[in-house]
């Protein structure tokens, strides 16, 4: 490393660029060096704010400089490949805006040539550093929730219409995500239905069940068309169940001790009597530390250590695969699309 | 008719009963002749509520009565059937609890006979007969909401689970009657996903998507396993969106003056700007009558007259096959069943 | 006692007396004998109900009758003391509707008599007897809240505007009797405001602060004119503080983890530096029993056990003295009214 | 004026300050000439910010720049007048954080010598910018809600115990800027009570009750020790009733058609009928504009045209009279404080 600081540059300061220079500057880790945006309007913008921080129109100017160790990218999905690519290729480690890449294929080509240089390549899946997320995966961890039953989340709002990617890839890539790090086992198989209300735009409304081997299902629900912004989330389990509700101020998390009792029957094993349990509701006190600020913080801690990224790649990878398999399913109509065999052998989910 | 008031009869004294009871003891063109029910117990409690009203555990007993004109049925579903078809074939007319039967084929069995000998058969499909649907419906009609895109419901708790049918005939089946009610078109195909978390039981969460010709889509989510009782439901149309919000004591139904707005831009009529629209909502004060109440009269009018229910034989029909086509993509995770033939031929959905 | 069953004659069958009937109708240590009331249509209804119990518009006949041990009673604030009296005195134990009376001085003199003849006298204070304020007491009493610092509560709906007493009879009536059950010591002093917005009306809007010789206060803000319901109650103590929604359909409790700290200075020990501290929210499963069952339970046990009931006649004069003392503040714009004397002698506090 | 744009001088970096100043540099009608602040860190990181903008610990410094048109003042509320007087005798137009002064008597020095030298003093009454509050202010005006009736308002947390100034002074004083500004009328008494909970501390909760010459009331309760934010007004009329939730994040208003209905009976004018009334609720669409946004443009325009403010000297000099009377009230533990004298002779308020 060129200092004793890890120096970053940061192309694109459009929406979420802004929010990653703030976080760079603030921490003293890392030192920014320059920003790129083809809008030389928002790069006078940053200057106004960070008069010692260089800008550019040309990305290529922060591949050249051997005073940036790594490079944010908070660009358009389509442009994710080319710019993290051509990143790795002039040696920079990269932080790249979700999802990685508009298919599989590419973040593969990614991951590969990052593993090639020993270079850290993590995405930006926000919601992983976020207290509550962090909350959830800890008390599943600790076995509070017992077995999981289900995850089934509701994201939406009137949200921008975006014209390269449809709604899955804006905002079910959070669940996603999140379903990932907080789960022990990866989804084998996935429907999901989606529909356009504007002709020739991409989905703007769909739905996503994602099947495990194990009893556990999730459920992903997000809408760009909606008159009031949602975003809950269940999570239930054999102990506990929680409803996580990202816009409370205060109390995002409540964990229910609530739920149902299984009473074998003493004749016949396969016969339960269900009983019915309601107890206390408990809302941990959440930490409001910014979500980002961790991310940075643990992107330059991977940088400078060769540690893997919680939001390494091959977990970016992982998004992008059901982020197509779901596109899949949704272009015919919910057929489910198999992800991954499964190990106790079963007959009812056949490939698409 | 044996007098000037419809001489009623009720077959089932447990859950729902009680209501049906009390409603009709209360109207004026009804006259409760008898209460049949196994449970002696349960019967006795009529009797201290209603001394003047007779009991039996033979249901037959009622069949035999000529003072009674009419039974309403309240039992499992799995006895609707059978108690339905004797009720007709002894030429009184029918109010059964919701779903109608357990198949479509039933069903049609249950229309036929009511056809051939003139007879009222109705379905309890009560959220038709609640204020706020109806006021809903009108909405929808007057085209205050424009063209209807979505119908987008939720419907949880901590529910009963039940040992012969699963969470989609319990709870769905009020959406699917809804759906029916309000919008203006039929679905053409249907992609459901379901699972248990209790070995042995059917399924007790379940997510359904609903496709029409339009570019509309209805998604109904059903879970008996919630930490919260939920009861809302999304509606957007191209003008306006409600939400709907069962569980508010006074304003259900909250109508947004919210969505996007499209201008052609003048070179390709195919580009759209989407532009977005943030306007006021409003709540219109919904009557709180009974719905039970307004829909037992309904019924008793009806009978008298030869009319057609709102909630007829033939629209409890449409929402058996539904629940049937449903249950058959849970069985193939979410392959979707095809309902009807489009009109304006498509390729993309196929029969399952 | 006649038989081995409390036999009961309730006077008043308007909006409370359904809701004592029925609960005394349906509990096994009472006999209900005779229902009261001018109105030959409500006899009539109650006839339609239970048949078995007598009716009558004289309520002279229930006081004469020997198989009746206890009568409550349910009729306008102004014949309350009329009605409890002749009860009384014709050697019957006594429930009444709340406030026991219009003032004070008549309060005592039921007191005197109840007293003289050894009968039972119980206010009918409900609030006392919920799931909910039982617990807010039992939380308290543990501790659990450290020293009591406020009670701040909030009642107000469009609600009926009565002509014989104003708003705080009507409404703060329960704060009082609940503030009464859950704090350890008696208001010393209480200064109170009121209006009203209907030229000759009685007060439709008032604020009660109530002043205590601890650091405590309570205050309660009643509104018969306000656009929507609420039911919230703030209590705040050193350790802990309760937030009390009685709208909420379950979680009615939360408990928050929440305040201040305080670490006196070294050099002195008046200066204090004040932290802040937030923890985990918790909301206790409670009880659905419905309160007035409890209520009736508790009389019945009282009457045949000869022991105080929790709302005896004595803590109805209490509430009934503050509600005079606070009429009286209302009269002078707020100016305080002493209660009674401090046992450390102030001398900020004067008698109005 | 120096130039063509404001030039602006701030004092004060602490809370309030940096909102200041980063809507002053966002102003096109504004030049940030400098900042002072006592704290060296504080100055280092507004430089961090805005490197073109002097710094200083010595605030005479802004008073002697010929530069410097107008001072603004977010410092402890026990600088104010210092500070304000100074800038005023060294000619500078003033904007002060509110309260414009401890007390009465300082305010009409500093009125006396902005009149006295023709210069601009405004109070900075943030919530009157607010877009919720001036659309109240406009359905009042518009006689939407008729006849005023009450204004009633909630306001609390676990705030900042401050050391030289009670909870009425920091959070009342919203609320008494906002009844002065929708009203039509002036108070012409106060009740008000306070409590301290921690020995040595000013009150950290209040109410407080304005009575007005007509039918209308004011009451404000304030509280620093609150396990949960509110922020919740109630204002009610003879036609339409509006509850203002600030904390709501898009539906701040809600307007109720509910109220009473009086109707006179024939034999006797002064007998009411009182009737219920349930219409719809309407939630007008609010603009997100910042607050402080709108005040910094109305403050440089009445700079440079040398028009009245809204929240001119002689509004904040009526919000501290009030604080001084509810204050004085608040010693007496309700006793009421006269504020001016009626015009209509009433005989029940008296001089405290």
């Amino acid at each position: 490393m060129a200092s004793s600081r890890v120096g970053i540059g940061v192309i694109g300061y459009g929406y979420w660029g802004p929010n990653l220079v703030r976080n760079f500057v603030s921490n003293a880790s890392a030192r920014l060096v320059s920003i790129a945006d083809l809008d030389s309007g928002k790069l006078a913008a940053s200057t106004h704010l960070y008069p010692g921080v260089m800008t550019t129109s040309r990305y290529e100017d922060l591949l050249k400089d051997p005073s940036i160790d790594a490079i944010a990218i908070a660009t358009p999905v389509r442009t994710h490949y080319e710019l993290a690519m051509a990143a790795l290729k002039a040696g920079k480690h990269v932080l790249v805006e979700k999802p990685l890449a508009p298919n599989a294929d590419l973040v593969r080509r990614l991951l590969d040539e990052a593993d090639r240089r020993g270079l850290t390549l993590m995405v930006d899946h926000t919601f992983l550093y976020t207290p509550a997320v962090q909350k959830i995966r800890d008390l599943i961890k600790d076995g509070q929730l017992g077995d999981i039953y289900y995850y089934d989340s509701t994201r939406s709002s009137l949200g921008l219409f975006q014209n390269d990617v449809n709604v899955i890839w804006d905002l079910a890539v959070h669940d996603i995500s999140i379903i990932q790090f907080i789960l022990n086992e990866e989804p084998i198989a996935v429907s999901a239905t989606g529909s356009s209300h504007v002709a020739g735009s991409p989905e703007n409304m769909a739905h996503i069940t994602m099947f495990f081997e194990s009893e556990c299902v999730a459920h992903v629900s997000v809408n760009w068309l909606s008159p009031i912004k949602v975003r809950q989330t269940f999570v239930g389990g054999s102990k506990k169940m929680i409803v996580y509700d990202d816009l409370e101020p205060t109390e995002k998390i409540k964990v229910y001790d609530k739920g149902i009792t299984l009473d074998a029957s003493p004749e016949n094993a396969h016969q339960f009597r269900i009983g019915y349990r309601a107890g206390d509701m408990w809302a941990p006190n959440i930490s409001t530390k910014e979500a980002l600020q961790t991310e940075i913080e643990h992107f330059l801690q991977c940088v400078r250590n060769g540690t893997t990224p919680i939001s390494d790649g091959r977990s970016g990878l992982k998004v992008v695969e059901l982020l197509e398999a779901a596109s899949l399913s949704i272009a015919n109509h919910g057929k489910p699309v198999v992800l991954r065999q499964r190990q106790r052998v079963p007959e009812d989910v056949k490939v698409a």
